[in-house]
């Protein structure tokens, strides 16, 4: 890490509707973006109808068992076919105006006019739902909306190699076994960006998360960043595990080495999720951008399917401490996004040795809107 | 009817603000557009204040018999003069803030400086309200945000002679003696054309609305069109009126002859006029666009003067049939307007055989605003 | 007072986001805005945040007894300070998210990380509060966001040389020592110039404010201007003062000649104060534009400060006079608000001879924003 010092933003690009669509059209409209874990589909028929962008998807899993993505929308006239963010189980999707029918696979398979328009020349096939590009990754599942989407596996593993020079480290927390134990959404009145920050940097930890320095004593100098490197943080002297209690309910994942048990890990898979590996569960935290200063916020806790299979509470150890510090986190950044605005802020703000990442967060986004960063002094 | 297949309008078309903008200058100001039953206005002051586009109005009538529109904005400092929506009878309008005071002409008639002012040589006849165009025709108020107004007979009767190639069909109703029997106001959150563009079609009859198919059953087939031509729809076997009974609770209208008396005929007086026609009532509905997501909606229902002096309840068999049938059309559209949003649907959809007519008034649409079509290609 | 007709300005002056944004940039972000009185800080560490304009602004007083204004933002990465609107007490300010902790002169005095910013060689006193210029004069604290402020004392002196002719007249009043006895503040849905425009003329007097017609009659013929010249209005025969009662509670104010003791002054420090002067007290009326169609107003009441000390129900006589006024204007500027809007009054209303004051505050705004006036035949 260098002890460079340097500049955050300008004001506006925590705040301006401009940007915002430029973000979305050039960030979150090309990247694979995560819109939660593939047991939210677990059997062909399950549900869910996220919002990525400005756009309700309908994201279900075929009889062919392959999950797929489709825009919330009849392709006859543009009548929104669920309700957005619902959830559940179907055989079929029905528009309730026409009665325009699919499949789970999005196959147009009745429609009262069907015959008509048969008659009439009309292919069927021109008549499904339209599809959104989506792949399982890591136990994920990710959509992209470009026209001609890229690797999924390359974004993702490059941010692995990256933080940890390999993948095995990564690989030994065994994602695509993991259970998904507890989700908790949240609607945070901030931009996206300054979600990515903060997860970015633990030098608010000592204020604001007194529980968190508790369990990672390192955090609590101001000094600690989420991302020091390999080896990540360690658990203070005494405390068992990541839990509100400091001990441990739940053994080890699996595929974990004991160089592993007592570590705190944190990354981010740009764009939209945040990542908390430890010892006995990883959470996940995936961004939803809605305006330029709101965006959805859904936290997942996932553990080893032996333990998600009893009492919901048993989890609690785990779900209320990620969700307590999530709360404090999102209150200081609806706080942030009124600063940013003013004048004051205009040309951003600084960014100390400890804050580094952010500058590189930055850059980043910089780099996908074709910005150059502009020069504190023009 | 034409059995071709074809697309609607691009999804843009109902979300884009600058497109409503379009459209309330080229359509709206520049037709002629239905603000209700002259009746409203029955006696010199009686008044109401309708918001046409933007524009709040007062309609009055004067001492001399004739109905006028008014903006309802004061000439002197812009206040506005009477509650937005308000109805009620006057014998002046007066301004709160600094009583400029005028007749139901519009005529400026007192104000505390207006002695003042014609010393200074100022004329108090440039002082009225500033007045709308409006005209009687066919028992209804139309209005004109026009500088030169077009012919509102013209503009009227076109629409008459393409729905049934004569005058005198339309002419048995007998308009303008119809009373005001009832009206109802609604406040859809979905765009004006999705109104008039559900009102072309009856596809969607059988999903949506059980009693029109119930009184009407060839609409249960999917296959028909309120406006399929000159001869419209007829009542079921066994249907004697088309009111939520069935039975027929008042005489026909007394110009019918006796092939209009079991007919349902549809029509639209664009841009803002949605009308059906049966042997013992007529239902206008008039659309009063808010924003590109926003429709207010008045519906009246019209009798013979004979059936609407007793006690109302009696005309509840008509009255909540098609309250029944609005709400149903009014659930939907909002859902659609949440779907057109979606990139999915940027390029529209599919036009069915049987939604031909949709067609032609996209294609009205887009000559007012002076589109081209998009080809779906592009 | 010449008797020329002429116009208001166009209609969205008063609408229009786009002039809103302008008249903040030239207006309100060039000339020096006044915030309240100076006893608002009275000791040092008292503190207050009023919003001009969008900024949020920190005002307190230092231990040299200077008060400062401040951008109301983290220079670090941001985040609000305190509460927009809140006042208070305080040693220091602190930033929540990291402890930022600023002295009240602005300077950083502790962070975190600032052993490690300065080891890195990072200048602390680029770290501080980032200032706003604040000026005390005639006992108000004034504000300049400009980069360069012009002179607060020219600005203001001028506005009294035209309104009397000299300083003495005003300079009697003894603004300095005047004692803030109470304030209330006002959330107005209407544009700020429609504030400006309803002081300059008393035309509304008698339709809206009986009270103040009783107590100063000359208001109640619709001639009166409240700014009729150096000599101003006059309480009516058997009215002893400026209250709700018409009995004077209050001994003069003890600079005040003889010929003051029955004057009613007013007059307006653009862009926001309006100021009415009475034997016994003084009314300062600043206006907060917040948007086109909405202003926050403060309102203070100035009395000697030996009527201050004591039960503050002794000065409701005075305080709920003007509060009155108050509210039977803003209730008539929000009517207008909405009719302003109107294509009816696109082109402007009328101004009579008894209004050519606002006719030049007009002038005032047109040349800040570099227009010229329009012509009504264009």
């Amino acid at each position: 890490m260098t002890s460079r010092i340097t500049e955050t933003l300008s004001g506006h690009y925590y705040t301006d509707p401009a940007i915002f669509d430029a973000e979305m059209a050039s960030i979150f409209s090309e990247l694979w973006v995560c819109v939660g874990r593939a047991d939210r589909v677990q059997s062909p028929g399950d549900y869910f109808c996220p919002t990525v962008g400005a756009e309700s998807l309908i994201v279900t899993r075929g009889e062919d068992g392959r999950a797929r993505a489709f825009f919330n929308t009849c392709p006859h006239r543009g009548t929104q076919i669920c309700d957005a963010e619902r959830s559940g189980h179907a055989r079929t999707f029905q528009c309730p105006y026409h009665l325009w029918t699919f499949d789970t696979a999005g196959r147009l398979i009745g429609a009262p006019m069907l015959s008509k328009l048969e008659a009439a020349g009309w292919d069927r096939g021109a008549g499904g739902l339209r599809p959104v590009a989506l792949e399982e990754l890591y136990g994920s599942l990710w959509v992209n909306l470009a026209e001609t989407p890229s690797s999924l596996v390359e974004q993702v593993n490059r941010t692995i190699l990256a933080r940890f020079g390999d993948l095995e480290t990564f690989g030994r927390y065994g994602f695509e076994g993991l259970a998904l134990g507890a989700s908790r959404e949240y609607d945070v009145r901030a931009n996206w960006k300054l979600a990515v920050e903060n997860f970015l940097e633990c030098t608010h930890c000592a204020p604001l998360h007194p529980d968190l320095c508790r369990l990672v004593p390192t955090f609590r100098s101001g000094d600690a960043s989420y991302h020091g490197g390999a080896n990540g943080a360690e658990l203070g002297t005494g405390i068992d595990a990541f839990s509100m209690t400091g001990a441990a309910s739940r053994r080890p994942l699996p595929g974990l080495v004991r160089e592993d048990l007592r570590r705190f890990h944190a990354l981010v898979f740009l764009p939209n999720v945040l990542v908390v590996l430890v010892a006995d569960h990883v959470v996940l935290i995936e961004l939803f951008p809605i305006a330029s200063d709101r965006t959805r916020v859904r936290c997942e806790w996932l553990f080893d399917p032996s333990a998600v299979t009893g009492d919901p509470a048993t989890l609690d150890d785990a779900v209320v401490l990620f969700d307590t510090i999530n709360r404090q986190d999102w209150a200081i950044l609806e706080r942030t996004q009124l600063g940013v605005t003013s004048r004051g802020f205009a040309r951003g703000g600084i960014l100390a040795p400890t804050e580094i990442q952010i500058h590189t967060f930055d850059a980043f986004v910089l780099e996908r809107l074709g910005h150059e960063r502009a020069s504190r002094d023009s």
